[in-house]
């Protein structure tokens, strides 16, 4: 495998371990100082230190000891140092002692400066039931 | 304002000029051929053709003669020729009569090639009231 992707597969692997370990210094390393981090509701937190705090709330919190899969879907190279990596998302969760599963579909653009990539921009988009009259298939 | 920076507050404006005007292939026409597309309800959309085509669908449909707002609230160059556009989006319709209102958040990740900016992945999460045990304010 293209070592670049290899990288970048790691960066979204420390992620996910983070995630796991409810270690929110460790999610919040990959992104650059003024990364922008778009949640599933919508909602944009700007910065580095804002998004390891929003993290640090959440997993004390709504997501305490929550199981967060990140599968690769795929990883292309808008040029050589700025990379878009496309993943799903499988979050599962308690919620008032009932289980809860969301699916999304997270994506990063990484930017690699120095020879280190960074994760620039993450936006993040929950799968949901697509209204009937939008669909076309 | 910086030159670059016009040229892709117009492809934003054309975008929101075409969906205004029901016009599927204007709306696709900024999208480079392999362009990435996330909507609202995740499902993703591969290359410029489906990307008409889908909209096509839903111009004829469920945002028949809606009208959407585009507002940039920000461009980012991660590179002089790589440019993140955050937007913000407000799509006013009817539906079974009643008007409605989505409020958006899509992210452009656009590339200029020979001179000319063009959209390689557009990704839109709605804005949504999020659960109280996740906020952090």
């Amino acid at each position: 495998m293209h070592e670049q992707e290899q990288a970048l597969r790691e960066l979204v692997k420390q992620m996910e371990d983070a995630w796991n370990a409810g270690d929110a210094a460790g999610f919040a390393a990959p992104f650059t100082d003024a990364a922008t981090f778009i949640h599933i509701y919508g909602g944009q937190i700007d910065g580095r230190p804002a998004i390891e705090q929003a993290h640090r709330f959440i997993f004390g919190g709504i997501y305490r000891d929550s199981r967060n899969q990140y599968t690769v879907r795929s990883v292309r190279f808008l040029r050589p140092d700025v990379a878009m990596v496309l993943v799903e998302a499988r979050l599962q969760f308690r919620e008032n002692g009932e289980a809860r599963e969301i699916q999304a579909r997270p994506t990063m653009i990484a930017v690699r400066n120095d020879g280190r990539w960074a994760v620039e921009a993450f936006q993040n988009t929950r799968i949901s039931e697509m209204p009937a009259a939008a669909r076309t298939s």
